[in-house]
């Protein structure tokens, strides 16, 4: 059903014209128009377990004006053109389901404008966060959003990206202040001024925001900046229970405390880092905190959090302000993935990515623990869990490969249905992508007709990133 | 000219098609659809100094369904439909401009969910923000966005509005979860689901927020609630210079310090208030502030803050933590509207809206202090300051309407243009409804076609509202 739903949207161009087109862009281009296997399959590649399907040819773009040119070229010969920036999307955004061009942003690394008196930056959409917060140091200025991956902005932008510290500083969707995009008709526009807040219009930059390339291409980025703080201070602290790892946050959040992180990792996902990096954390439940303010502030806030843990069954709560410590704390969390990959060397991860509202997300997690122990597969689970988003990370191994889809894919599903079920969404983080297009009408009703006209507004022939996210057909 | 590009938007439907409208609504809403002058200029009228040109008809909703009829109705008969909550918007949003049907959802004010643990409310669109308020009381939990008037909050999402506290909590653009909206064909759809983050298709929450009911009708509004802080300061400090008053500001912010509200109000405004209230603060530029937190918290945020302003030349910093001292603090604050007024009684007041980056924020005011000197006007400022947002309050007088509306409006010019040209919005918090139209181009450049393409995809017929925003024309 999904492949007919797909050709509907536009069909695969010919060989002969997709030629044209390359010939066509190797006069602009030369030598950064890349056609060998090696560089095609590296393109369709990202972070996830979906096939690498190539696209047919490779275009590193440097400008603007090259952006422009490249979908311009497309938009004529009515060729796919799918943006990239470092690879690291986990739906299948990248893969050339009708063949087309890749466009590489990966080079439009010039860090434009930094105001620090108006706390934001200006960057192409190649800079990547780590890059950005490298430039940034000598500011007392920092950009907290961080996915894990050290992904390119353009693309953070593009997946709504968010991670660890969103519970304090929002998604990138609240981070975005302006983008400046490619139209699938090569018209350029910025979507909004720099200013704080406005009334003035519709807001396109919230539009483009999470429209994994299906609207148009971001050629620059506009982000809020924040000071960094005075102080930071992390905590470890485990539980039998995890609903009263859970509950603890709930009970923070609703207490107005500020934490930057909570980050919760059960027993499976503990065991995992401790063989994969040596190290003995308690096999439970565990929440990883930080918080960041003044010295006074963070020590008050991690006291009231013990209490608070205590009271919901928490044990061993250790915080520390010291920043090498609090640095192999959270290179422990950010070895959650590849802990999962250690389980079973070769595997990919297919993460499941719910997020639900957070009065649901003890039944949600436990449900889903029991549909992991029911199929008999290990499954660490890693979640966000200020926000009511958490990660099953499943694997799918290249030997049986098969057969993992299918078992992981049914507890996929039967996870969504549930979190749709609970009012909450298929995905919190990642994006559709290929994976999510076929719970969208479930997750949306009626407003996936609204989505699929602005689709085929903005994109009227088809050619943006297709068969990923919102398929215009009718 | 902008009477020209409205006419391309609709024609004036004819008076026996607007009477079939009537006769055939009649028969469903009984006494529930007004004709009387009085109901329909009542209808017509904003705070703004707009003519109030009355509807055709005026009905009274109580439900989604009614709403879904009206729309359909008037879709059917190509008539206007213009929503309307409270009335107290500032861009003559209300106003009949090719007639048609206003439709009042000031009766649907049923507080329909309150999930406490998620910290979310969900609310039809008459609900005002004070009564939620009220009905929230007991629970802890608060809605912060007081944009002043006591408005709807279909309508405060509808103007995308903010007001004294945005500096803390963000706008109505970070504050709405999801709402329910009737398309112009009748459609309902539900934006998003309430998990706090997503990444499952385009952001439509956000494109209907700040829409002005040019894309579809508002009946269901989901809400972000924050807790009541456990502790609340309020202080007051004067300056001679404003630029002193707004560098404090900038600086608390890049501290990170986390205000809940930052207003100014320049010398006029304090002679005003003063008159207006009988009070007898220093005739200076004024910072009026709000501190949320813990007992401690606020006190040293108040003393960090004092000393801040006092290297900026801030004088006689009192601060108090007393409610009953803070409530006459801020109820001199929301005064300065009155207190215009007042100081020529029988006028309306024209605001300027704009919104600029807050490092040009200083001149931004100070010019237009200037241009207000130079047209031999008082026109008392009051500021948002830590958004970037102000607004000078110029006055219109009936006997000296024409000449008033003439030099108000070049002030108003000067001021939006060198707004935008500061990379600021014609309009921080107000909306564009009819006074902004003619500067978005100005503003948004190319990005305003990709607007129009928007409002012709969601009402192909031009009924939303139509005159107000965006006008689809090509």
């Amino acid at each position: 059903m999904m492949l007919e739903e797909l050709q509907k949207t536009i069909d695969r161009p010919s060989q002969s014209t997709v030629n044209l087109l390359i010939n066509e862009l190797k006069k602009s281009f030369g030598n950064r128009l890349l056609t060998s296997l090696a560089a095609r399959e590296f393109h369709a590649r990202d972070f996830s377990s979906y096939e690498a399907i190539p696209p047919d040819a490779v275009v590193m773009a440097k400008t603007t004006a090259d952006v422009v040119s490249v979908v311009q070229a497309c938009s004529k010969y009515k060729v796919p053109v799918i943006p990239f920036g470092t690879g690291t999307s986990a739906e299948g955004h990248l893969a050339a389901l009708y063949g087309g061009i890749s466009l590489d942003v990966s080079e439009m690394k010039n860090i434009l404008e930094v105001n620090s008196e108006d706390m934001d930056v200006t960057v192409e959409p190649g800079v990547t966060r780590k890059q950005l917060n490298e430039h940034l140091r000598d500011t007392g200025l920092f950009f907290p959003i961080d996915p894990g991956a050290d992904a390119s902005l353009g693309g953070m932008a593009s997946t709504r990206a968010s991670g660890t510290n969103a519970v304090r500083y929002g998604t990138m969707k609240d981070n975005v202040l302006s983008l400046e995009v490619v139209l699938s008709d090569g018209r350029v526009i910025r979507t909004s001024r720099r200013a704080r807040k406005s009334s003035s219009g519709y807001d396109l930059t919230r539009l483009f925001v999470g429209s994994e390339g299906t609207l148009g291409v971001i050629t620059k980025v506009t982000l809020k900046l924040f000071g960094i703080p005075e102080a930071t201070s992390a905590a470890v602290v485990s539980f039998e229970s995890l609903g009263g790892a859970v509950d603890s946050v709930i009970e923070a959040i609703q207490w107005g405390m500020p934490m930057a992180r909570i980050e919760l990792l059960d027993d499976v996902q503990m065991s995992a880092i401790n063989n994969y990096a040596g190290l003995n954390y308690a096999i439970k439940n565990t929440l990883f905190l930080e918080f960041h303010g003044t010295e006074s502030g963070v020590k008050s806030q991690a006291e009231l959090m013990s209490e608070l843990c205590k009271e919901h069954g928490g044990e061993n709560f250790s915080w520390t302000s010291n920043s090498e410590e609090r640095d192999k704390l959270w290179a422990a969390r950010h070895d959650a993935a590849y802990s999962c990959i250690a389980l079973r060397p070769g595997c990919s991860v297919m993460p499941t990515d719910v997020c639900v509202p957070i009065s649901r997300l003890s039944e949600c997690i436990l449900t889903a623990k029991q549909d992991i122990e029911d199929a008999g597969i290990i499954a660490p689970i890693v979640g966000h869990v200020g926000d009511g988003n958490f990660h099953v990370q499943m694997l799918i191994h290249p030997d049986t490969r098969e057969e993992d889809l299918r078992v992981c894919g049914e507890i996929n599903k039967k996870i969504i249905e549930r979190a749709i079920s609970m009012d909450g969404t298929c995905t919190g983080e990642h994006g559709v992508g290929q994976g999510k297009i076929k719970y969208l009408s479930q997750e949306h009703g009626e407003a996936l007709s609204a989505m699929r006209m602005i689709k085929k507004t903005f994109d009227p022939i088809g050619i943006m990133n297709p068969g990923k996210m919102i398929i215009a057909a009718d």
